[in-house]
């Protein structure tokens, strides 16, 4: 997906929500708005966002003066997603059909993004999707028939904490299929996406093997990601991809890619035909 | 009041709402983004937001090829606005207390602003005030209570379309307590903000004397008014500060001004103390 007018007010955006977030003094955030300022010429409107958002986050990276400056919010993240996961579990597995219900629970947790917003309510985001969600797309039996199909998944991961819902919804798949599952991480911190560690600190070693894209972009950059990542994906019978970073990076490209995603932002709502705020299960052409 | 950091990145939005709204080429909008971008850094977060503004509309007005590129929204609104007069003006004659309902029409009409966003609908807005409005620090009978003492009236108008609802309030003002005003346009066009002829197409000119504050920001910048206006200001024994961009620049003022507004960003609600979309009828420090 190409980078649209409204995306570079919203990059902007960005800096002054995250950098309130990081708790960065002013004048620094001020500075982050000039120097981004300075570089805009430089953002390409035929890039997708997240390749612009990786010169964006190494800037608020250098300011805040860490490497990994969404740490400590990610570890909160996934304690928090954690305490809930023992209850949805319980509801899956007492699901009159437990993959849906878990593949729900996976949309939900893609609530959890500070690039776009900065609070959330998880507990709460989940229980609106279960007893009310505004579904857009919602091609769920497209994707269990491809499910069937496919003699291994390929899952491409987004934020922290929603890792844990990913669990949630590949214990499910292994045992409900059997299919095998490999999850994809983040190459280095960017945001709050999730790195390796965070992948193990959710807990999904136990049912996926995890790589990394190779890619350091809050998406899946297909010319920054490794060639043992590329040959993995286009050999994959099916693909799984979490939320919007994934979508505006993957949109477009001929593979068998699934969309899990909340639209959290008109722009990506109206690319996808539905309504901000939707939860998304789409394959584009379907 | 100040510029804060949330106002920079809503300038750039306001560059691709406006330019869309003017139907300029994506490669213009493109063009004053980075322009504006360029510029970045002589925005001076101690000036009030619409000092910045000019710099911003200038350059709209440069690519729109038009000295008043709002001109025929301008007109269409005006238009818009008086046909909903006749009815507005009789419920306002038939009300118990024609005063509190004009003024509540008054504010209704500060829903017309093209700054914060392209849409509204007057008709519903005017019906949602009086039927359920949400009235953030609606201080009535202190203005109510002001205007009983005060021998003439200086009435600083915002946006046109709204200029009709003033006209209303002003000919209750008029009929109720006999009081004198002077009403206040921009001197130039900038956005859809009122200059004399927006005033004198929404029929002020019968119940008003219309005045230019020298000034074509889209607010009442007292350093950049004209000194026939500072006087009159100064001398008012009562002021009137219709919209949003009327209070950026007066607010912290020392003079007996009541602010009249909707309330339509997180940055003027917080500074005001109320909820985003809250309709508001203030003196401060009272």
């Amino acid at each position: 997906m190409r980078t649209y007018l409204d995306c570079l007010p919203c990059f902007m955006n960005q800096i002054v929500r995250v950098g309130r977030l990081l708790e960065l003094p002013e004048a620094d955030c001020l500075a982050m708005l000039h120097e981004f300022a300075g570089r805009f010429t430089e953002i390409k409107l035929e890039d997708p966002p997240p390749k612009t958002a990786i010169m964006l986050y190494e800037m608020i990276s250098r300011y805040s003066g860490h490497n990994d400056p969404f740490k400590k919010i990610k570890r909160e993240s996934t304690e928090k997603a954690l305490a809930l996961y023992p209850e949805l579990k319980k509801r899956v597995e007492l699901a009159n059909a437990p993959l849906n219900l878990a593949a729900k629970f996976a949309v939900a947790g893609n609530v959890i993004d500070f690039g776009v917003a900065s609070q959330f309510d998880l507990a709460a985001e989940i229980d609106r999707v279960v007893d009310a969600g505004a579904f857009g797309h919602w091609h769920e039996k497209s994707f269990f028939a491809a499910l069937e199909k496919a003699d291994w998944l390929l899952y491409l991961g987004d934020n922290t904490g929603e890792t844990v819902m990913d669990r949630l919804f590949i214990e499910t798949i292994s045992k409900e299929t059997g299919t095998p599952v490999t999850y994809v991480v983040r190459e280095n911190p960017i945001i709050n996406d999730a790195i390796l560690e965070d992948a193990l600190a959710a807990g999904l070693d136990g049912c996926a093997e995890i790589i990394s894209s190779g890619c350091s972009a809050p998406g899946t950059v297909l010319d920054l990601c490794s060639p043992e990542f590329l040959k993995l994906f286009y050999d994959a019978p099916l693909i799984v991809s979490k939320g919007q970073g994934n979508y505006e990076t993957l949109s477009g490209v001929d593979a068998s890619i699934f969309f899990f995603l909340k639209a959290k932002c008109s722009v990506i709502a109206d690319h996808l035909g539905v309504q901000t705020g939707d939860l998304v299960l789409t394959k584009e052409n379907e």
